[in-house]
């Protein structure tokens, strides 16, 4: 049995008997019934995923996934590649915005090279202690307008590099996973996967990315337009997906899901590209979705549909669109806030308030 | 000159400088322009109102204001007064949710009985370190269905009091504070409120409380229409409306805000009670908008009208509805990761990251 495999047999569903011991438990709590509203269904869809009425959430862990995209030199993107390397760098030296997030909500920082252009030494030293994994798949994909943007055995090894990622991280005790991502032309990638799951087209789900303008826009459309019609890639089959307008990043934070969900660990996606990977995990293992919490609603056209696609109501929009994991950051907090209302509020019992 | 004309005279405008300031700095640091959206806005909000382009934000302060309502008798509400005193005794040994909250974002909580029908020792000792302090105006306002709740004696006695609370914990080292409120019938108090600012009929911004169903709905409705029939609060003098139809927790908050104004620190409002209070601050000094920030919106049904009215966009949608301060507790580390990502990310020259 390979790694992929052994992780999907181990996803359940979600258990009902937690979250309704939660759901009864948050009725006793001193407040009016209900009115934490989302904060409350949170916290019992997280009982359910960690099969207890008391979950506990304390090693919180971002894991952010880079990779390179040889769509670039279709002239998709405002930044040049070298960017996805140089920000690699700047998350090690902790100057990032996922940094500064992280460090907000008390989060670790994992990045991950699953395909950068450039090279990184293993273990580099980083003064924040942002841990640097190498899980190269390849330099870069291939350029999806000329044919599959990797191989199906890279993508096989995009996706259990992710799973590698997520078990090692479980062995250190993580209790959360928010998933990010770095890599210079992955909205493009993203917004072609998202076309191919949701059954829109791509001028419905193709946005700036880091700030086109409109005659970079409709260039970029063209550009998944053509993709889309040299792959044909199979909507029935999301390694197949994957392989042909997918990202080694994008592979690796579906890996991650896939495993997050096999070890019953919540996992709060990002923005847009994390949706796209969340597209391919949920293809894979249609399960994964109710490990699922959407942090945000990212600005990037696409993201809204993706959202829908999954059923998945973001908690936050507050116009973001970096990626990187910040938004999984922001939504990491709430659902620690979360968890923390339904273990540690008073009882109406135990405070001696009275009942409506 | 009193208190609050001392404070009201300390108000300036926010610093046009700062703000400017903020918004270079934002547009250097390594990201896409503008990719943090609402974080990005809201950093260079409180740079402007703490006249700085590097707003630092530590000492975070919540303060819950707790009052009684004579309109209960009226059968407004689901749960009996004796709530208010019990929940603030709740509030002291750390089991309700705000202290919860509070404690995920770090801040402190300051519970103020500015007119509970119950008593308490002042000082009175905390396991959790919540501070209690004692500014009783009365026992409970009087009901506003026979008469105004409270003297305008009262009403300026009960700002004097929020504005006396917020002075010590700015001496205390406040940086941003956030206000809730506790008080069996304040929503009522509230909508009447909301009602005489916005111009709005009580039934547009009446909603359930705690939890009330359509028949204790319409009688809530019919007891502010007559309350408000009764009394005639000028909107065009706020100390009146609040003597009128307020509480001494409302005066309290009110106060709060001014002072917070004063001090040029941010205030963070909850939900629907710290809205009305809002609404009376700035009917006082119309300046103190500017050092608002909406946490969230409330499901209580007044509150996106008084948001409106505030020209406040909230940062959270999560159907809360509990106040106590939840929602600023959560807005106050918005804020905070807001300041942080201004203050503390890299730019573009610092990390070597290629511009676009």
């Amino acid at each position: 049995m390979t790694t992929l495999e052994r992780a999907i047999q181990n996803i359940k569903g979600i258990d009902a008997k937690s979250m309704e011991e939660a759901g009864i438990r948050q009725n006793t709590l001193t407040k009016p019934m209900g009115s934490l509203g989302r904060l409350e269904e949170l916290s019992i869809r997280l009982a359910g995923i960690m099969r207890t009425p008391h979950p506990a959430i304390n090693d919180r862990v971002i894991i952010t996934m880079a990779g390179d995209h040889g769509v670039v030199e279709e002239g998709v993107t405002l930044y040049p590649q070298d960017v996805t390397a140089q920000m690699v760098d700047n998350f090690l030296r902790g100057g990032a915005a996922v940094n500064v997030l992280a460090d907000h909500v008390g989060a670790r920082v994992i990045v991950v090279d699953m395909g950068v252009a450039g090279n990184f030494e293993a273990n580099s030293s980083s003064p924040v202690g942002t841990e640097l994994v190498i899980k190269k798949v390849g330099r870069g994909t291939r350029n999806m307008v000329l044919g599959p943007a990797m191989s199906r055995e890279e993508a096989f090894r995009s996706l259990e590099a992710g799973i590698e990622v997520v078990d090692d991280q479980v062995s250190k005790g993580m209790d959360i996973l928010g998933i990010g991502d770095m890599g210079i032309g992955n909205t493009t990638a993203s917004s072609a996967i998202a076309s191919v799951f949701t059954g829109l087209k791509p001028m419905e789900v193709t946005g700036r990315g880091t700030g086109l303008d409109d005659g970079k826009l409709s260039h970029k459309i063209s550009i998944i337009d053509k993709a889309l019609n040299i792959n044909k890639p199979d909507p029935h089959d999301a390694v197949d997906v994957l392989s042909k307008v997918g990202g080694f990043e994008i592979g690796g934070m579906a890996g991650a899901v896939i495993a997050a969900a096999a070890h019953r660990i919540p996992v709060v996606l990002d923005g847009f590209i994390s949706g796209a990977a969340a597209l391919i995990a949920v293809g894979i293992e249609p399960e994964v979705r109710n490990y699922l919490i959407a942090s945000h609603q990212s600005v990037e056209t696409g993201h809204i549909h993706v959202l829908n696609y999954l059923k998945l109501k973001p908690l936050l929009n507050l116009n973001m669109r970096l990626g990187e994991g910040t938004g999984a950051a922001l939504g990491i907090s709430l659902a620690q806030a979360a968890a923390s209302v339904l273990n540690k509020m008073a009882t109406f019992s135990q405070a001696g308030v009275s009942e409506a």
